[in-house]
């Protein structure tokens, strides 16, 4: 086992292995074992599996619980946002995961420490090594600490329209009432434009124009969120 | 509440709703939301977001421990098998669910009721309703009783070639020894054929042929099956 793995994973994360087997194993790509066959070594492929599903619970489960007034389809696009491969191999860049893979000399050479794919499957295998080693309110804990944080300082909130954004803003300190009101609109029927005013229990928060009411209440809605 | 609902989740399955409103939002499709704005119903759409991750993760959970010898590939295609719409949609009515879920009448008047699409949503939104309101252990007990005997029994095991079927039913029994042994060979080099006996712990249990090895092997393995 890498010593300098168990330490950071330890003083980062708090998180010691009762099995360190199962740890090396997260950390074992399929190339290495390919050339080291002579080890009889156990690559994270299976453990990746099982982390996919790990990760897609827990965060549907935060999605679920922390925008009660989204669709299902946008929780949907939002949590595809979040564990998707680019989004994934961020997160393990940043736990320093890459540092520590086996690689075989094939993939190494072809700089597979840097490939998304690769490192996107070993954040996921970690998850499901911590997880069968410790349970799911261990592999919780971890993603609390380096995914959730990103979730809720909008890394993903892009995959909403401004008017739900503002929504699930304001709504997140207290319910408030959010009305938008048109108050002006000029021009021929095929080529009119609109404003239109967003308050938040009362309070003009935002002000925004376009082609149609909708356009114009995601402008003020957008505006709003600017000066939030 | 329909009482018969809940009289049957008890009796079928010894599942008390703490939070009744919960179980109702489960059985509310969106077109009877539709049809009763009045009402301010929730339908049972979120709910299923959440049902669909909680099943991903109770069958990988299950698949991993149970089939210790498949690789990601397989596990990931057993996985896909028993999660897709016609698997889920049948285990829903085996649970008289279809029964029990409230339509709008347009959807009702176009067969709704059996339509494979809204029965599988159906289930992942009642399985996501048990989690909210009992926990993972409370909805991993129902996939237990539901679930788990299907695949226990076979019923996606068509997703294994003979051989991994073979050795995975070989090896619930214990640590058992599995061996091919190719004893033929015939015919020009462009028409081979090759004729494979399979053993387990040094017993003969099968023997098959075909034009590859491979072929012959998985010829052998289907045979074994058949008798086991």
């Amino acid at each position: 086992m890498d010593h300098q793995l168990t330490r950071e994973l330890n003083e980062r994360f708090g998180i010691l292995f009762h099995d360190g087997d199962l740890l090396e194993q997260a950390f074992t790509h399929s190339s290495y074992v390919n050339e080291h066959r002579q080890l009889k070594l156990a690559d994270n492929e299976r453990l990746e599996f099982l982390g996919d599903a790990i990760l897609e619970l827990l965060v549907s489960d935060y999605l679920y619980r922390e925008f009660p007034q989204l669709p299902e389809g946008k929780l949907t696009k939002m949590r595809a946002a979040i564990v998707r491969e680019d989004s994934l191999s961020k997160f393990a860049k940043e736990c320093h995961f890459d540092q520590y893979v086996k690689l075989g000399k094939g993939e190494e050479n072809s700089g597979g420490r840097e490939r998304p794919a690769l490192l996107c499957d070993l954040f996921e295998a970690f998850l499901g090594s911590l997880y069968l080693d410790q349970g799911l309110a261990a592999a919780k804990a971890f993603i609390e600490t380096v995914v959730f944080p990103k979730i809720a300082a909008g890394a993903f909130s892009h995959e909403m329209d401004h008017k739900t954004r503002l929504q699930e803003l304001l709504q997140r300190r207290g319910d408030v009432q959010i009305e938008y009101r048109l108050v002006k609109e000029e021009g021929p029927a095929h080529d009119r434009i609109f404003w239109t005013e967003v308050y938040a229990d009362g309070e003009r928060i935002g002000e925004g124009q376009g082609r149609s009411k909708k356009l114009a209440e995601q402008s003020a809605a957008e505006a709003a969120l600017a000066k939030l």
